[in-house]
């Protein structure tokens, strides 16, 4: 059965490699002064509808621009582009996660100065991308109401290494007969303290306050720098 | 950049070992009688809310099992065992797939004779399940239509890799806007001439048509064994 030990070993000298590279980017990205913040969910979650809305919305008091990674097509970073905010695919063809080095290729020109905010929309996939460091200053777990409140408990690693969660598609708990506090109870079971917010980038709801909460983030790494 | 030379190599002795044990399985399974039926998605598509409407719809009729694999907790389990169908989960940790010697160990005990249907729900992701066999019949790929209608065209492996599409939670297309025509022109341009079936699993919508699907199928391997 997979993991065999030789494959533990390769494995571990991969993430080894990663966390290099992400210890160095995180360097980078503090010294330009730009908050890196990524996001994390299964497909389907709304990551690329609540980062255009994100862009957007900021867009016009910050400069912000946006990584996406996906196995094939570029259709996110074409509808991210209507944002007209800088914005680049990272297709990762059969991996189902992005690492470090993808990160740093796909920056390769950008003046990292240039930038207030640097988001990093991960492959859609609740159990590759949590070994992954990418660098970042915050990483945002999404779980959307159609999706189901179990899902915390069912991909606990994920939940794990994020910093916040997000629950998507407010705008359909009623449809979906979501359990508010179901949700929130199995999420603090695996992730005891984590901040949540709920909101929905369809109908606009709870954005103004996530976008508060990202900005009193920078405003904190700032100070403390 | 993952993966590397040396882990191609130990992945394709993975893949190869998965592939002799997925093929003493199918023809385990063929001897015994059992149809085998596996379900793909990504996490929160419905696939429980599915299987547990198609077990206890078959049931009276059929002698049916299920296997479920998830990294953690036994609740899928709990939930289908409500159907009263021999049930069991497979944990697989941090593995994001199932493989078929978990399947070949969850199956101990049992005698396939017994069994018309047997189903496995494979773990929710949208990357993984992909390239391992687990000697089913049959592999359904599940879509939910609060996902998105361009899942396919993101995710093209796994939707080439089955054999028949199911849309589910079709009582939230309206909600969501669901373009029901987008979403079958992309499942068709990553798998020409694939099938596809659109149901709710909570109203009932489209079930029977895909349990007599599932019926002709299972009687169409046994004429031709």
């Amino acid at each position: 059965m997979n993991p065999q030990p030789r494959l533990v070993a390769l494995r571990h000298n991969v993430f080894k490699k990663n966390d290099l590279l992400a210890r160095g980017l995180r360097s980078r990205f503090q010294q330009a002064g730009v908050h890196v913040i990524s996001l994390v969910s299964s497909p389907g979650s709304g990551k690329t509808a609540f980062l255009e809305k994100m862009l957007t919305t900021m867009r016009p008091q910050f400069r912000v621009a946006a990584l996406v990674g996906d196995l094939a097509t570029e259709n996110d970073a074409a509808r991210l582009a209507r944002s007209q905010a800088p914005v680049r695919q990272i297709i990762t063809g059969t991996v189902c996660h992005l690492e470090a080095e993808m990160v740093q290729h796909a920056l390769e020109g950008w003046d990292l100065r240039d930038l207030d905010f640097l988001f990093i929309e991960n492959v859609g996939n609740l159990v590759c991308p949590a070994s992954y460091d990418l660098g970042e200053e915050l990483r945002i777990v999404l779980l959307s109401v159609t999706e189901g409140e179990d899902k915390p408990l069912k991909y606990p690693t994920i939940f794990n290494s994020a910093d916040v969660a997000v629950i998507t598609k407010s705008d359909l708990a009623v449809a979906t007969e979501f359990d508010w506090a179901a949700a929130e109870s199995n999420i603090q079971s695996v992730r005891p303290g984590i901040q949540t917010f709920r909101l929905s980038a369809k109908t606009g709801d709870g954005m103004a306050a996530f976008i508060a909460f990202v900005q009193s983030r920078r405003s904190a790494a700032i100070a403390s720098a």
